[in-house]
């Protein structure tokens, strides 16, 4: 059985913050200060370039990569760190497509993560040759997978509503007609369970900077099935994911049979120091813990809004099973209002067009946090405090 | 007047250390564990998600790409600073080709970094439509750049030799048969003075690593010229270079007129603190000194082993102005010989098949450096030592 009140005591949240906004930045976890200074005084300035052999970071892609497997049910060496989500899109995509070569169709949706779309719109244009990015509605998804679709490239958990789609089913229904899937867990990884093996994903990719607490811009993941491994098209075929890196031979040879390959260029060791304390944390987590935990509160909080807030409507299913581990609700004010929360200390976000946005994390929030946001959203309502004209200034970055 | 001994002070080198690597990884400037434990004590800790806005980590790819322009002639507004150097030449040499549209042959030579000629080889791959990467000898580059040619890229200093290419005179060849030139400037950012703006250079690509001192894996930089920013195709168009990121529109729009395009995916920001610590040494630093103090130290390096060390060979140009900031030597048991030298604390590398490569870098080595280098060289050479077995051995990162 998970101990909440063990992993709570792993983070270090700033006093009197409710931090609901784990789903989009991760609060630090206490070790990581002290994994990041062991880090530069005892690898990188004594180690010096030896640190590569000496301390492991040469193969960190990968020992990182098996933990945060563990997390998703991925198989033992089929899952690496590096780069960005987006470099991961348009690795996997461009990797899927190579083996699907007689169809030309991207099939994704309007409920996926912008970015995805837009490195699969760049992928399209770049190979010329009538390929085409299909975008429809998430409800749609699965009757539109025909045998025209070479990939469909979905994110599980829907970055605005906390929809989810039926991962199996959708992964049936494509193999079923020969496509390959591609699914991105940005807000799945350490927020509900997946079990890539068991459903038999063909690739996913994801962050570790939202439910994994590895920081901001924190290295992304590849996941490709073993079967595939074997014949995978690496697409971004940098020295790293080379079968002899240290060779500096002229031509491209993918390391054969083994997830290096999908290894690019050299990722940035910093960011392994922080992603390896923040995995620390999830040592004896069960993440069916997590998921009820989690579950438990999206309840109450809905409930409590719903019987408290006028005004405030869920958006997204009211079924759980059709849900990720973050609530949003729409409010004709939400912008303003969510600057008023945040002003009190009760840190969300804000989706356009009038989402306010909470991620519900066990990990460090519990019923408390949740009765105190509800009651803040309910005074800030009453009193109208959100029309104040300061809240209603956007900031730069929203 | 650059102040030699104040930059010295600066590092955090091993006692009793002569570091000949920084050509592959810089050592730790003493400032950067007070800079990270500030990043993340007092910017991820307390702000979490508000920092983007608050600490200024959105923009801090171009704050920080400002910061390395300074070091290579680039223009204000024309660096963006993420990513790896094996991504952003993909991009580069991606963008180049959408600019010249009707030719299909990218030219590069055998003295690139390897991963380098593997990205370009996935782009051809990942293109299909006839594209060809050519790959000729250093010396025949000039010659080989016809109309054929749709990009030329190269990396300016060849990581083994030092040998070091006429930037100005391949630029204006390309531009004069209509080709796009993608510089490769790892083993130049930071190590010579670099022109891009007057040389007319169309694309760089660099990393931070080398001579920059940001840390293993720091971050990767692209330059595009300013000319060519309002038409150029990011090619991995990612949200984070698109025109209104947190619109989350389903459709790209790049960033217009502005070298935010370039970027694709959420960065590291715990890579950034690092870098940014490591470019605070460069403040008051005049490159023209770096250059003129490397030169007078390679000159000498090389005149006491070749007067000292029979057996050992000066690979590359004899000529200073064809060579960079790294100075090789052939030796038959070159391997052997590094790991003694590494055993007594003078740290190079080697590349294979036969090359002894060693860094010179003003900004933290200076004579006495030098000489107790080619001191321990010889004594290692005079008593054959580099013929212990334990020598021999190969180390799996080499």
């Amino acid at each position: 059985m998970t101990d909440f009140t063990k992993t709570r005591a792993m983070f270090d949240i700033p006093e009197g913050m409710v931090y609901l906004n784990g789903n989009s930045l991760g609060p630090m976890p206490k070790a990581s200060p002290a994994a990041m200074t062991e880090f530069l005084n005892n690898e990188w300035r004594t180690e010096l370039i030896k640190g590569w052999n000496t301390k492991g970071w040469f193969m960190q892609t990968n020992t990182l990569g098996d933990r945060i497997g563990k997390l998703i049910g991925a198989e033992a060496g089929s899952v690496v760190v590096s780069d960005t989500l987006s470099i991961k899109v348009f690795q996997a995509v461009g990797a899927g497509l190579s083996m699907v070569p007689d169809r030309r169709v991207i099939l994704s949706d309007t409920g996926n993560f912008p970015t995805d779309l837009y490195m699969v719109q760049g992928l399209v244009k770049l190979k010329e040759d009538g390929y085409e990015l299909r975008t429809v509605e998430p409800e749609t998804v699965i009757d539109a997978i025909t045998d025209e679709i070479a990939v469909v490239t979905l994110t599980e958990v829907d970055y605005r509503t906390g929809r989810k789609h039926d991962m199996k089913a959708i992964i049936d229904k494509a193999h079923s007609v020969g496509a390959v899937v591609v699914w991105d867990l940005a807000h799945s990884a350490g927020a509900i369970p997946v079990d890539l093996s068991g459903t038999n994903v063909d690739f996913a990719v994801g962050c570790t900077y939202k439910f994994l607490n590895a920081g901001p811009g924190g290295p992304a993941f590849i996941y490709v099935a073993p079967r595939l491994i074997e014949t995978v098209e690496p697409v971004l075929s940098g020295w790293y994911g080379h079968e002899a890196p240290f060779a500096f031979t002229t031509d491209y040879r993918p390391m054969p049979g083994k997830i290096d390959r999908m290894r690019i260029g050299t990722p940035s060791i910093a960011s392994f120091a922080l992603l390896e304390a923040a995995l620390d944390v999830w040592d004896g987590v069960d993440l069916n813990d997590v998921r009820t935990r989690a579950v438990e509160l999206m309840d109450l909080f809905i409930s409590e809004v719903e019987s408290r807030c006028a005004g405030v409507t869920l958006a997204g299913p009211r079924n759980m099973d059709e849900r990720g581990s973050h609530v949003s609700f729409h409010f004709e004010d939400g912008y303003a209002c969510m600057q008023a929360l945040i002003e009190r200390k009760v840190i969300g976000d804000f989706r356009a067009p009038d989402m306010m946005r909470f991620g519900i994390t066990p990990l460090f929030v519990g019923e408390a946090e949740i009765l105190k946001a509800v009651d803040t959203l309910e005074d800030i309502l009453k009193t109208e405090s959100y029309k104040d004209a300061r809240f209603q200034v956007r900031s730069a970055v929203t």
